[in-house]
């Protein structure tokens, strides 16, 4: 194992303006939107070749800040577990990089952003996205920072929607592409239970029209129903069990209608923190996305990829309900289908779809291993470097 | 089979008042509360030695309209494949009673109907309840209805409740009871489902600390929300998917944040139907009793039922994540630990946890058979009558 320190240190989010009025992004549904903003941070250096880069694709609610420190903050990156030096995605070996969702809130361009033709924020008129849109942004910051291709894309949940999708339109892109706890294509269940977050946001007094801003408020009661409700649906039964079984909040108070119990209070902080860190129309937006998604419907969905073969890792929880392990199947199924070569693993957690951000070992080596091992490594590229004397 | 018509014609909902306000009911919690009235329907007819009666207890959202038909109505009653003239719960044979609930709202004192005491809605002054206060309220309509002891006492998930609570603490009163898909203690998810529906109505802008009646409105939006969530929690994945699939409400037209997807437009007609019919203070009441619902917990909690033993038939639903089978397994085991004879069935149905208000073939005909079949007639009563020369 690596000396290397087992934290990064201070990270910082960077900006870079990808896209401008006059070079505008066009995006899958026909408009074109500039300028584009997109906030990132990279870990690690990029090497000479610019081939040893790792993109990580965020999920519904998170950002670019995926590993090390932020000055004064409480916690890390959303996925320290999985990058740092030494870590299954070990800067010390690969240029990481991660940026905010276009469509996001958290320094890229989004509904919440101004809309450079009234002065107003975007509101309901920014233009509905694609899980297509988001690669194209990606791409577009890769070629920026010089990467002519990258080692992996690697992503969870709707992260893990982005780098299918990379690795299915431009597999020249990649030698891997790893998908996690996702799927291509949501049940009428998934699709129900952002619908009811929609409404409860849409539904606000305050959401004005998605023109709350200007109004001085937001909806936050909306969006702390959609979060919680959200929530329930990331961890699994067996988890919450464990974690709060029935306790009661404050033992020997009456009951009523306040927290009564355990998991009351921690639904509640669930609530509240998003608010803080998170848009309503970007909620709208990010999550209308993942309703659409469904890339292998396309007739020649895998011509691409089977001509320019990505080696692809799929990795499941089998306590996730959010995207069971059936999304999963379905996903390695069309791959194969394709001739593709897929490492697929369904790894044991009881944390449900939280699973893909936390400390689950098997689940960190079996990403780590995918990266590394040299069996893995994508056949028309440096084989011979990473595999001699080795097989 | 027998030949009478199948369905019951017209059905009426009387009302009783049970208990006065110098009579008042004594609720678990130590409140007295009266006058308590009391909507109920009754089907067939209760023979000379008042034993041939069955006890519907019904859910979270069901009334006194178990079964037959309204004048006027496009539906019959809730449980109309169940109940009826050579139904699983035969008419013919049996004197059939069901009653609005304690703290409901469709013809039973609730937390809406008028305090005496102030002459305003009851709104969050209404005291809370217990699964027991129900089965109290049930008994004193037994007595007054001339019934000498319940044939069965039947429910389904919260009516199941009652019905466990029931033959645990006065088991003398039944021969049977028949809980089907039901729990008897919550899980923490199912805590977190209820307490974000809860969460929704409480944060309403209509709300009104309960007393939105005399402002003129009704927290609509948080009980439409509270509704919508908890639908998906009562099919199954599969159910939905077969039903609505990723179906497009209206082929062709643009995506957006309206009702894209046939489920969507199902969800909201759900929440909008439910509003006409439901009110959000009751919502609140009924769900924290089952929140609180744990009546094994008491350590002496079998011992009447032990001496005077009630025959169960128990359950289950295999695609049903809201009560799911494993809530049923716990329910038979404390049964069977203390010695109790107990009939158990997870029946294979795709429509997940409403499975036991709809037409599942073999389902209706396990209840029929246990409520007709002589080797399950309670070993106390009639039993010479009706297995003598059958055995």
């Amino acid at each position: 194992m690596s000396q290397a320190p087992r934290q990064l240190g201070l990270t910082t989010t960077l900006t870079a303006e990808l896209f401008s009025a006059d070079q505008p992004l066009r995006l899958a549904g026909g408009a074109e939107l500039g300028p584009v903003t997109v906030a990132y941070e990279t870990y690690g250096e990029l090497d000479e070749e610019g081939t040893n880069a790792v993109y990580i694709c965020h999920a519904l609610t998170g950002d670019a800040h995926a590993a090390g420190w932020h000055e004064g903050d409480r916690h890390p990156g959303w996925w320290d577990t999985m990058i740092g030096p030494g870590k299954p995605i070990d800067t010390n070996r690969f240029f990481v990089v991660c940026s905010n969702l276009l469509g996001g809130c958290s320094g890229t361009t989004g509904p919440s952003s101004t809309n450079p033709a009234t002065g107003r924020a975007w509101g309901l008129d920014f233009p509905l996205l694609d899980i297509s849109d988001f690669v194209e942004v990606h791409r577009e910051l890769g070629r920026q920072l010089g990467v002519k291709r990258w080692h992996a894309v690697v992503g969870g949940s709707m992260g893990g929607m982005q780098a299918l999708d990379w690795s299915l339109r431009h597999p020249t892109d990649m030698c891997h592409a790893v998908v996690i706890a996702s799927s291509s294509r949501l049940t009428a269940q998934n699709i129900a239970f952002s619908a009811v977050g929609r409404r409860a946001i849409m539904r606000d007094e305050d959401f004005h029209h998605g023109q709350f801003a200007e109004q001085g408020t937001s909806p936050d009661v909306g969006l702390a129903i959609a979060r919680m409700m959200a929530h329930i649906t990331y961890t699994s039964e067996e988890g919450f069990t464990e974690k709060f079984g029935r306790r009661p909040q404050n033992p020997g108070t009456s009951p009523g209608f306040g927290v009564d119990f355990a998991v009351e209070s921690y639904l509640d902080h669930q609530g509240t923190a998003f608010l803080s860190r998170f848009d309503a129309l970007s909620y709208l937006y990010l999550t209308r996305v993942m309703d659409y998604f469904d890339p292998f419907s396309a007739p020649d969905a895998l011509q691409q990829v089977v001509e320019h073969p990505v080696s692809y890792l799929v990795v499941s929880f089998d306590s996730d309900w959010r995207f069971s392990t059936d999304h999963s199947r379905r996903i390695v199924r069309q791959l194969e289908r394709a001739g593709l070569r897929v490492t697929f693993r369904d790894i044991r957690s009881p944390w449900g779809h939280d699973s893909f951000l936390l400390d689950v070992p098997v689940y960190l080596e079996t990403v780590r291993a995918f990266l590394t091992n040299p069996s893995a490594q994508h056949p028309h590229v440096h084989a011979g470097t990473h595999t001699g004397g080795r097989r």
